[in-house]
C-alpha cells in the first residue's frame, strides 16, 4: 500500500500543527510552503525532532513543478479571495486541497463567483477541494448528527465562544477589543464591515453547512453585531494593557438564517477578552419534537481545527471531483491508523 | 413518488410514538400487530385524531400473508433470543426491519448465531434489519462524529442515567429497585445476571456500535455491576411506596471494553430512583490529543428512541441486504420531508 504525500502549504501556527499530525499519520510530506523560514527543513521548524529533508520555500509555483503529492494542505488565510490563488495553483497541478479558510467551508452564497470557479478547475483537473477545520466536527457534524433524534424541528440555535487574549493583538485589533464604545457603535450605525479585518465571521458558513446537510433552503440571511462593554477595568494581554471600564472588550456576532421550510438556524459568536473563570463554550439548542441540548466546554479549538483537517485527508482524496462542503463528506471519525489505509483505491 | 408503506409491530408505549411519527412524514401504515387492544383501529389506539382504516391483529403471519409493505418496524422487547422469531417472519415476507431492541444495535459478540441467522435470512430476502434507537445518535453516532476532532484516543470514556421512578415497576424491579442490599450484594458474588429480567445493558453495544465504527477490534469485554444505596430514605412512584436508607434504589452497570489497537472503551450507565433535582445526563469524556467533553443534559430517552428510528427508515430501505448495525449507516439527521424523497431507486 503506497503512503500519501502531501504538501504543507503554509507553515504557522496551525500549519505546524497539520504538518506534526500528517508526520504522526503516516503522510510523506514532499514540499512545503511559506514566507517565514525559507531555507529550514520542515523538522525543524514543526518541532518533530528529526530533519524531514524538506526545505521551505516562498517559491510555490516551483516547489508544485518539481513535487509529486496527492493533497495540498492550504493554511493561509480565511477569506476565499485571499486563498483563491493558492488553491487555484494546487488544483492545476493536479493536487487535492483542504483549506483551512472558514469562508471555504461553505462559499457557495459568500462568494460565488469564487466557488464556482474553483469547483470547475478542480474538476477539470479530476481532483477535490474542501474547506475543513474546527467547525467540521463542533459547529457542523455534531449538530446535524443531533439532528437524527428530531421528529420537528422549529430552530437550530448555537453559541460559541473564544478568547480575543489567547489570539494575539492583531486577532484581538480586528474584534475591535480596546477601542471606545462610541466609535463602535457609529461604525455599526453606518453599517461598516465588524470584525475589523478579512476574518469572515465562521458560525454564517457553518450554519450553512447544516442547512445544506438537511437537505434544506437558505431563504435570507441576517448578520449583527453588537459591542461588549464592561462596568469595569478588565486586564487584557493580547495588548499588554487595561481596558478601562466603559471600552470594547470584543463583539457578539449573530447570524439568523431563516429557510424555505420555515425551520430558524442563529448562532451567536462571542469573541472577547475572558473575564476569570470563563473559558470556550460550543453550546447549541435544537428547539422541536424533541428539543435537545448539547454543551462542549472547553473545546479544543486550536488542535482541533488540526485534527480534524488530518483526519479529512482520506476523505477528501476519495471524494467526486470538484468544490466539495463538509456536508456532503462522510462521517468524520478519527482515523486510527495511518491514513493511507482508508483510502478506497 | 410512491409513498413508504409500513407495518407497526408492537403498538406500546414506543410503538405508539412510531407510528404517530410515521403517519406525520407521510409512510401509509397498512397493518398493526399488538397482543393488546386487538380489533381497534390504529388511529384510535396512536391518539392520531382520525381513523386509519388498520385494525390492530394479535395474528402476525395473517396480516404478513395479506398485506404488502416495504418495512416493518418491530418494537416488541430488548434480547435478541426474543425478538428473533418476530424479525424472521418479517424478513421472510420481504419486509426490511428495524427493531428497537437494544441487542440489536450490535449483537455480533452477544448473539452470534442468531445475528448471523438474520443476516442470512436478511440476505435471501433482498432486505435489511437493523437496531436503532436512542442509542443511535447520543450514545454511537455522536460520541464516533467527536472523534473526527482527535488526532489519538486513549480512552472513550461514557456515562448515561436513568430514572427508574418514571418507567414502570416492571423495569424497577429488573433494576433492584427496593431490594434489600445483602441480596443483591450476595448475586453479585454468585455471578447472576443483573439486571434480573432480560433487559440488556445496551451501552455495551453501544460501544461495540463505536468500536466497529473506528474501525477497531474488540480484544475483551468487562461487565460489572455495583447497587445503589443511600443512607436516606426515598419516596418511589414507580412502587407507591418509600425506599428505606440501606436498601438498594438502583444499580451502575459499567461496560469496559479493550482494543486490540489498545484505546479503552468503558461507560456506566446508571439506572436508578432519582433523588430531588436529578435528571437525565448523557455525557462524554474522550481522552487523547485533544480530551474532548460532551454533555446532554435532559436527553430526550422516550421521545428520541422513536424519532431516531423514523428518521432511520429510509436509510434502511436503501441499505444493502443483511444484518446492518448503525455504525454502517449514513450519517443519521432528521428527516424534514416526507420520507419517501429520501428514497434512493
Amino acid at each position: 500500500m503506497r503512503k500519501i504525500k502531501a504538501i504543507s502549504y503554509g507553515v504557522g501556527n496551525i500549519g505546524r500543527d497539520i504538518a506534526r499530525f500528517m508526520v504522526d499519520k503516516g503522510v510523506i510530506i514532499t514540499g512545503a510552503i511559506d514566507l517565514r523560514n525559507v531555507g529550514q527543513d520542515l523538522g525543524d521548524v514543526i518541532g518533530s525532532g528529526r530533519k524531514l529533508n524538506v526545505q521551505i520555500s516562498d517559491n510555490a509555483d516551483e516547489v508544485l513543478a518539481k513535487t509529486s503529492a496527492d493533497i495540498a494542505l492550504i493554511a493561509v488565510a480565511t477569506a476565499m479571495e485571499k486563498i483563491y490563488p493558492h488553491v487555484k495553483r494546487c488544483l492545476e497541478a493536479g493536487l487535492n486541497v483542504i483549506t483551512t479558510s472558514e469562508e471555504a467551508s461553505y462559499a457557495w452564497t459568500s462568494s460565488p463567483a469564487i466557488a464556482a470557479k474553483l469547483d470547475q478547475i478542480a474538476k477539470e483537473n479530476g481532483v477535490t477541494v474542501t474547506g475543513s477545520g474546527m467547525q467540521d466536527v463542533f459547529w457542523v457534524n455534531l449538530i446535524t448528527a443531533l439532528t437524527g433524534a428530531s421528529h420537528r424541528i422549529e430552530s437550530v440555535e448555537g453559541r460559541a465562544m473564544i478568547n480575543m487574549d489567547e489570539l494575539g493583538p492583531m486577532v484581538a485589533e480586528f474584534y475591535a477589543v480596546g477601542r471606545k464604545a462610541d466609535d463602535i457603535y457609529a461604525m455599526i450605525e453606518r453599517k461598516e464591515k465588524l470584525p475589523l479585518g478579512d476574518e469572515v465571521v465562521c458560525l454564517r458558513m457553518d450554519l450553512e453547512n447544516q442547512i445544506a446537510g438537511l437537505g434544506l433552503t437558505t431563504k435570507s440571511i441576517t448578520e449583527s453585531v453588537r459591542p461588549i462593554i464592561l462596568d469595569h477595568d478588565l486586564p487584557c494581554k493580547a495588548f499588554n494593557r487595561i481596558i478601562p471600564a466603559g471600552d470594547v472588550t470584543g463583539l457578539d456576532n449573530t447570524i439568523v438564517i431563516e429557510t424555505a421550510e420555515g425551520i430558524l438556524f442563529q448562532a451567536t459568536q462571542t469573541a472577547k477578552v475572558y473575564e476569570p473563570g470563563e473559558y470556550d463554550i460550543n453550546e447549541w439548542l435544537i428547539r422541536g419534537t424533541p428539543t435537545i441540548h448539547l454543551r462542549n466546554d472547553r473545546p479544543p479549538t486550536l488542535l482541533g481545527t488540526s485534527s480534524q483537517i488530518v483526519n479529512r485527508i482520506p476523505d477528501v482524496i476519495n471524494a467526486r471531483p470538484g468544490y466539495v462542503t463538509i456536508d456532503e463528506l462522510p462521517k468524520l471519525v478519527c482515523k486510527v491508523r495511518s491514513l493511507e489505509h482508508y483510502l478506497t483505491s
